[in-house]
């Protein structure tokens, strides 16, 4: 057994997670999260919101949005055309596959892969003998799966809907209305942690690779004039392990590792922003129990980045089994999502930058050609010029570019209007935000902490989880369940239950075998009353990672424990 | 403007809610909630998740699982059947509508519409004349539309799934791996706060009837022959006001208002479980500003009832559009998912009962008859023996009950079998467990929050939102950005927020503006610093729901400050 199949045993047995509906023979791609698996992943969603959001109140803010929206946000967004994966079929049996995972496991490493064509892929198949696994058949031509899950929103099977596959969308549509009610200030960061889901083909990884699963983001706005970060001397030593786009192409393997500062510097991450939350998402990722050492982030190269994106950086964790595993994505969106939005819906999704001082610029304006509109429109000239001079000029040449165009029920014709530049005093100009997102999976990171924390001692099973993601935080025992101890120990768990921590009361089997039980579930402290308690009114506090017991006085435990959990 | 309408208009314009996906024309029956929406809406989540689970630690305990569930788990729920609603579509336009909300507009109160067949309402449709409401066109027969969202898992059209419209059957088909993770033990409580869909024909009442929503719900595991709350005495003198199905068949609209020990001997709430948790429920509504006297629990006569249900109270709180609204729902549920799921999957979803002591009781055996099997087995009877014994003889009379059947590729016939009942000695007895069933809506509820909050002084609008649910704690204001007042003002807000509460720093327009913006949004004190700060360390705390305000040293800020917000 590999330190995944423990953690997959171990999560079974203590109430961490499983796969989905299991009575009913189970559903790839999904997970249940037990017990004690729900308050180790609320703990490090709640982590991330102190990190991420909390802390930058007034800067970033949480928002919510439903997991389903209407299809024109994704046809905006790119993703009806975009988000597809490769799939074959087999011709015999006409189970389905993703292609490029086939290709892999029978063909190993394929460079560029990412990138091909069908087409190319196709060939690949057919060069290197490619068949289906399961019957060995042989496989049909390649096809396009798009991995949105599809719906109908009411009574109308025309109402199309979509599982959002990224809250991101949530974020830009919302962006405008949230700007103006949040003072029109940039920067501005808008964060989700919320459901997602996307229709992988067969996935095979337990929890690294889910249908289903919890996004947090942060869709950062700013002025890409004014890229700077505020707060990057907050980061600026943070040590980064990086290996970009540059490196890759140039074969190097190993990553290198710099401060923000310099990684800033020498360019390697083009925007301040992105490089704040990379350092964020650092510190963050190693408080859940990977250490810097066994992180990195690899620059994305421009086909394996998504449709959106300028620059991206994967941040990645070695994993035993599952080798260096993504847990979090650090994307450059550019205007990409806003623009497309503009164009999609029609609303201005631009924002006002104000200059020092008002400036002389030239500007496009149009100029209605009276003769030409009165010999089409004798009656309804008036109308005519008005509706072009209502009509935003650089808007009117583009609708005009590809002919005429109807506007207000009137046929407008290019030679209706003429287009000239002219000179005007502005106060400022408008612009569309610049995006820098990070964004990660909640689901993986509950696996990650487990399987950092994962440890034997001989035959027992100790997980060094943090202490500010363990489940429980403290257990309390009563040596026996007589002569008054289990009443005393009852109270200390009642107080400490009290001050709104997750205790666990256990007066059950030998002190051993209840140790041994806090320690499986990451428990940090437990807490023993005994005969010597109902004497001087101590108890033994007992570590989980050394072992080391110490003697605390009842009424100094909620602030020995507090510190000791580095709780506010 | 009714109270709707001006919540409506806050909403939007302070960040708090306002229609899905507007820039694209908005989606009946979706929302967004925008920053200080999503803050309020989080810490209802939480004051829930503290009284419904957390302080119940070791008794309930909140899982996670997804949205997306295979449709097996529905056919078995009931739901693929049970959960629709009656729908009409205009000859004329085409467009469909609710029926029964169709006629109750058209038509006015009818008594006994829930319960009415298609039939039914085709008639009365037909003899009241009820139309289009759009183009005044005839209406088509009466269909059913099943409320579910479907969609597919995986590349395979036919790998049907939908989105839950509970979040009850997650917990369900996990009862018994989580009962034997979590030590066997009843009764227990299982929890979940998540999304769920509902695909309402004509969604017309904003937050209140929403397609996605946040579910926030218990299915608590009991034993039928102990159905005794154990926590009864802590809410023993809670008062309800009870309308109960007796009543409102004698047609009594008023309801009496009875304390928890009461309703339990009177016998108007049949489980103590379920009217423990209505008590809970009281609180809980009550702390998020509804007064007890605007609450009230009106039991469901069977016809109103969901299909799993043996009593239902829902909980009701008085709006001002609306009426009286179901804030929460108390199903008690019986064995009805567990028998379901039992019978659907196959798996054994009961438990076992120990007796004082060992009895001796009657069960049913199965004895085959060798003559009958030899006759048409001569090359299997052993095997056909070994087959029928290794049988549960209860489920073999009931498989037996409709003619033969195959089991393990031999056809066994009635006649092979003898069914017969014998003394055992047992120490116990297997059961499904009964469920009680507290369910809330997250979004409704933060609907009520802000209506029971509003309030006008003057031309200023207040929010006088408990300081528990508040989106933001404190508004730290300097009284001039000069002199080091403005730093000054800087340290204050930076420490209480590093102490882990929501607090804004506002430093533009006057005071009075300030204190404007943030009773808007609820904040229940802010933190003036002005001259006088500079000399005595002192700063004014001014009170949003009083005016009232007071000097307080900056060193007990913090202190002053918890004790008002009645943290922990």
């Amino acid at each position: 057994m590999d330190k995944y199949d423990k953690i997959v045993e171990l999560g079974r047995r203590r109430g961490f997670f499983w796969p989905s509906s299991e009575i009913y023979g189970g559903v790839a791609g999904f997970l249940d999260f037990g017990p004690m698996g729900t308050l180790l992943k609320r703990n490090i969603e709640r982590r991330w919101r102190e990190i991420f959001i909390h802390r930058h109140h007034g800067l970033v803010y949480e928002i919510e949005t439903p997991v389903i929206m209407p299809a024109k946000v994704f046809e905006a967004s790119g993703h009806v055309e975009s988000f597809t994966d490769v799939i074959v079929e087999c011709l015999q049996c006409h189970k389905r596959f993703r292609a490029d995972h086939l290709i892999l496991e029978q063909v190993g490493e394929v460079n560029g892969i990412e990138g091909m064509t069908t087409e190319e892929l196709d060939a690949l198949i057919s060069k290197k003998g490619v068949r289906c696994p399961d019957c060995l058949g042989q496989l049909s031509k390649i096809s396009k799966f798009n991995l949105l899950f599809r719906t109908n929103i009411g009574p109308y099977s025309e109402n199309v809907a979509y599982l959002r596959p990224e809250a991101a969308q949530g974020m830009f549509v919302n962006f405008k209305s949230i700007f103006n009610s949040m003072r029109e200030r940039l920067p501005l960061g808008l964060a989700q942690i919320g459901k997602v889901a996307r229709n992988e083909i067969s996935p095979r990884q337990g929890p690294i690779r889910l249908r289903e699963f919890t996004i947090m983001e942060v869709e950062f706005f700013f002025d890409p004039r004014s890229p700077n970060c505020a707060l990057i001397d907050d980061v600026a030593d943070v040590k980064l392990r990086l290996l970009t786009e540059d490196m890759s192409k140039s074969k190097i393997s190993e990553p290198i590792c710099v401060n923000v500062s310099e990684a800033i510097r020498e360019g390697y991450i083009k925007s301040e922003w992105l490089a704040y939350f990379m350092a964020l998402s650092t510190r963050f990722i190693s408080e859940l129990g990977a250490p810097v050492e066994s992180q990195m982030f690899i620059g994305k190269p421009p086909e394996e980045r998504a449709h959106y994106s300028a620059q991206t950086f994967d941040q990645l964790v070695k994993l035993e089994r599952w080798g260096w595993v993504e847990v979090s994505g650090h994307a450059y969106r550019t205007d990409y999502d806003l623009s497309r939005h503009m164009q999609y819906s029609g609303q201005d999704m631009s924002v006002f930058r104000k200059f020092d001082s008002p400036r002389k610029v030239s500007v496009l304006a149009a100029r209605p050609r009276v003769e030409a509109i009165r010999a089409d429109h004798e009656k309804n000239t008036y109308r005519a010029l008005s509706v072009i001079k209502g009509t935003d000029a650089s808007a009117l040449r583009s609708k005009l570019s590809t002919g005429p165009v109807e506007i207000e029920g009137l046929l407008i014709r290019p030679e209706h209007v003429e287009f000239f530049e002219k000179e005007v005093m502005q106060s400022g100009e408008r612009f569309i935000p610049h995006v820098a997102e990070p964004s990660f999976g909640a689901d993986r990171l509950t696996y990650l902490a487990l399987e950092c924390a994962y440890l034997e001692r001989g035959e027992r099973v100790v997980l060094q989880l943090p202490p500010s993601i363990a489940p429980v935080s403290i257990s309390v025992f009563p040596l026996v369940n007589r002569d008054g101890i289990w009443e005393k120990a009852y109270d200390v768990y009642r107080d400490l239950k009290d001050y709104g921590l997750i205790v666990e009361f256990d007066d059950s089997g030998s002190i051993g075998k209840r140790y041994a039980r806090a320690d499986e579930i990451g428990c940090p402290f437990a807490v023993t009353v005994d005969y010597q308690s109902l004497q001087d009114d101590t108890v033994t506090v007992r570590f989980r990672d050394t072992w080391e017991q110490r003697r605390v006085q009842v009424g100094e435990l909620r602030g020995f424990l507090q510190g000791s959990l580095s709780m506010r």
